[in-house]
């Protein structure tokens, strides 16, 4: 099969590949329905996070069971399935809590920007929808594997709760689908951060109430000003700077909470002021794989609509015009449609 | 009067100085029954924090009411009264969510190693109790007014509930009354790092189960293997260094939770690690009037006790010693009695 391997920084290659193979009896095989693009693939391929050797790309996905392995029992060939970008056992203690992202056997998943892919812990990792669902809602079914998932980590973790004040720090993919979350939640004021038109436009379909575009102080100031002076109960940071984080941090009042998903890079934060702010922290890689029969059902019950996230469409084969698409901010995210899949 | 003033680095002296006026009408002026030395108060003892004017120190304290400013409402002359460090209008929205250390129009306590002392904001920030307490209660009572209510609230800020395994990193007197705090809660099993023989044995008596003398990875090691490879669902940081609050994170199972009360000095955590830590922060200032109430009852009815962390006693005008034995580590907590008073 042909399929994404990243080479070093901006060499994104669409290439020959061995097909995947069950290696493990806990491994399923997936024909991809679509995949794509995640912002954090933006990492390695800008160079801030060193490729020492050829990726494989991909961790968000959805498709149909090929084969599965003899110890796999929850799921069999033929199904429609999603998972998480957190390859998880879904039985160890953490996972038994909810933190299937801090599984005690946890893979992260690869490969999926192609036609086939391994998903190994497939009973722990893998949900089942109750039929083929429909080719429209195969955006926002793949937006649930990773993107959507966190976004509602982010509001989840930030504690938003009906009547909530919330802002949202982050005007990508991620933080779109935060302020969604954030509304489905019950937040009645939200707050997006963005400067963009267009993201600004989708931030409002998705239920945010205000914009604010400035950034650093002025933002901070816009952010009290619209607050009574207090702050949010709930900011979601969905960039991972050190900025972003200060900005979320003095978004908030004493007691809120921000809750964090973008991954830090370099962000070395100065204990002090985050002490005297009374802010509570809560983040990191989302355990997508709770939250999945409850997204699954909200997009297969048209609640929801989180593909909207997805403004560009490519055949999986021009791969590379979706990484560079990304990169220079001209779309913000890139769905990937397999040779011949829909 | 004779009073506690910080000149520089290890340079503490007892002399005379102005007794306090009331200067607005929220002001109370107090007696104070029995005062003390804090463990921040080393910080600007040691050079830590630069001292650049002589400061009057001290702000734990209880006592009688003097005389109150015009427009103090809930709290009269002749009242035994105990108030928290920070000075909060317990009016302002931070102060409705119960984060009275985030007042909009906060101050710290000062000059409360004096046989009188200034309380601003009386109304929001004093406590009175129904009779005046016999004198046996009063190094419990004074423990309330921030030791007590800081391991308090670091019990409280890592979610500590019943059945809870907890890890309290620091044995000075915040941490073995973090120890008491989460035995009041419930905690099933209370793991106190210490490698002094007397901390040890009084943070037995304050309800922890066990012990960790290790520090660092081989400290980590030894919590590991005591939760079966997991880790504590709360940990209580009572030190403030860099090194006990990733100490305090790596002890912590994911969506676990750590409270943190230890002032940070010089402390850039590195968010990288916290963030695929799945660990909850919350910390800072306690916020002890929102706990003054129910701590004040549980003193009064016998049911804890922990003015024991007062293992030195001496008259006010010998604090200069009270300070060096507590810098030496010769004392856990130094009680002070006003000459004269009891």
């Amino acid at each position: 099969m042909q399929a994404t391997v990243l080479y070093g920084p901006r060499d994104i290659r669409f290439e020959q590949r061995a097909e995947p193979k069950i290696l493990k009896p806990t491994d399923a095989i997936i024909r991809l329905s679509v995949t794509c693009v995640c912002g954090s693939d933006l990492w390695p391929y800008r160079g801030i996070q060193a490729v020492t050797e050829p990726q494989a790309m991909g961790h968000e996905y959805c498709g149909i069971i090929e084969e599965v392995g003899s110890a796999v029992k929850t799921v069999k060939p033929g199904q429609f399935v999603i998972g998480s970008f957190c390859i998880s056992d879904n039985t160890c203690p953490n996972c038994r809590v909810g933190y299937q992202s801090g599984c005690q056997n946890l893979e992260f998943m690869t490969g999926a920007q192609a036609p086939y892919a391994r998903v190994p812990l497939a009973d722990g990792t893998l949900v089942a929808t109750p039929e083929i669902p429909s080719n429209d809602l195969l955006p926002s079914l793949l937006a649930v594997s990773d993107v959507l998932g966190t976004g509602w980590f982010a509001a989840d973790a930030a504690n938003v709760k009906p009547g909530s004040t919330v802002v949202v720090v982050g005007d990508g993919a991620v933080g779109l689908l935060g302020v969604l979350s954030a509304k489905q939640m019950g937040a009645e004021r939200i707050i997006a951060m963005s400067r963009h038109e267009s993201r600004q436009k989708l931030a409002k379909e998705f239920g945010a109430t205000d914009i604010v575009s400035e950034r650093g102080e002025e933002g901070i100031a816009r952010i009290k000003e619209l607050t009574k002076g207090i702050g949010a109960d709930s900011t979601l940071e969905c960039v991972g700077s050190l900025e972003s984080m200060m900005q979320a941090i003095r978004s908030t009042r004493p007691g809120g909470s921000v809750g964090f998903v973008g991954v830090p890079h370099d962000a070395l934060l100065d204990l002090q002021p985050v002490f005297f702010s009374l802010v509570r922290l809560h983040g990191g890689p989302a355990p997508v794989r709770r939250y999945l029969p409850n997204l699954i059902k909200l997009v297969l019950d048209g609640r929801i609509n989180p593909g909207k996230v997805f403004d560009l469409i490519l055949p999986l084969d021009q791969v590379a015009d979706g990484y560079r698409a990304m990169d220079e901010r001209r779309a913000i995210k890139t769905l990937l449609r397999p040779n011949g899949a829909n």
